[in-house]
């Protein structure tokens, strides 16, 4: 347990597709492991057993490219709000470390900058769904979505109706995460991640070692 | 086509399990026919691709009774914001007639009073979904709920999710429903459910041949 309050340490990553999300995460849990500590991992869309056959749905909707944003955006919410509920504050209330891999943010930029549903109502139904805990930190691992993409074809993953987006799309993602980065200064964390993966680990640890005291020995770093 | 104004004529149908909708439905479509006019029918959650694998997933979600009254909510308004933009709207915009099983009062009595999810929230959430465009009638086919799901165990359904509820949910249901026509008197038309098949379907194209004219002529009541 991280401390006796009980509060746990919710940590979200965001980013485009391509930005190494799942390379840092798998190396961060590594990290915490070698401090003796676990962490719950989840992903958006998904993490539970209703939420990941909306992620199936997301990603192989019959309509494709004919699902409209407000459906989309609403998706996305239903299957945070049985993950938020079901899995993530259990666990935080139960003193864990939570680990998700993209939360609100992703809608707050997806559906509402890049689909541009009006923010008002992205707000509004994003907080429906998460309910009143947000993330204690959020690393958002920004770099040129040209660059991105690219990393992202050469895993050769399969490509899905995310995927398919004009490249226009994908810079508005990028500008929309670093606006609301400005504006919730506090709690997002910027992370260049055209660095080499180490040198973004290292600086991912650094940030929670000054953001959760207890999390990292300075020494694990 | 209904009128030059191409603006058609949306019905809905509201009201708890067993209580007639999908019979006084079919009659009216029959009526409608021996008109000369053909209705569009579609039905919630469902009514598109999408709406039916979203359908599939809230009669039967691995999660059961353990999904969260926020994650259904969500999930009936993914499937009402597909229906309305991909079907109602172009329809109602050529003119047609279209009859929806349920609309978005379903949203607001099922998971706002009976699971009592705050009313702003479910109102907004309900209008994001729905988009401008609301029913011009709207049917709530009024019983008692002891009777209404006698009516429906009557019919050897399958029992699924929202039929498991315990009878306290349905009685919420029904004052949810009045409450809801009392303060929508001029949309919603409050019919007494517990009649014989033929005196609800008169009560029915009745008020429609009084709410639009051409709908019906007199001699078709």
């Amino acid at each position: 347990m991280l401390s006796e309050s009980q509060n746990g340490f919710f940590i979200s990553f965001e980013g485009s597709e391509g930005c190494g999300k799942s390379t840092q995460i798998a190396l961060l849990v590594n990290a915490l492991r070698a401090e003796g500590r676990d962490a719950l991992l989840v992903r958006e869309p998904g993490g539970t057993p209703l939420g990941e056959q909306i992620r199936h749905l997301l990603k192989h909707a019959p309509e494709g490219r004919n699902m409209t944003p407000e459906a989309e955006l609403l998706l996305f919410a239903a299957s945070r709000a049985q993950l938020a509920r079901e899995i993530i504050q259990p666990a935080l209330a139960a003193g864990r470390i939570v680990i998700s891999d993209r939360f609100l943010d992703s809608t707050t930029v997806y559906q509402g900058v890049a689909r541009r549903i009006p923010s008002e109502a992205v707000d509004l139904i994003n907080h429906f769904a998460a309910g009143d805990r947000l993330p204690d930190v959020t690393f958002l691992l920004d770099m040129d979505p040209v660059a991105a993409m690219e990393r992202a074809r050469r895993r050769n993953e399969a490509i899905d109706r995310m995927e398919q987006e004009p490249l226009d799309f994908f810079h508005a993602v990028r500008d929309g995460y670093l606006a609301l980065a400005q504006r919730h200064s506090d709690r997002i964390c910027v992370i260049d991640a055209s660095q080499d993966q180490s040198t973004v680990s290292t600086s991912i640890r650094q940030e929670l070692l000054q953001r959760c005291h207890g999390l990292f020995s300075p020494n694990g770093i």
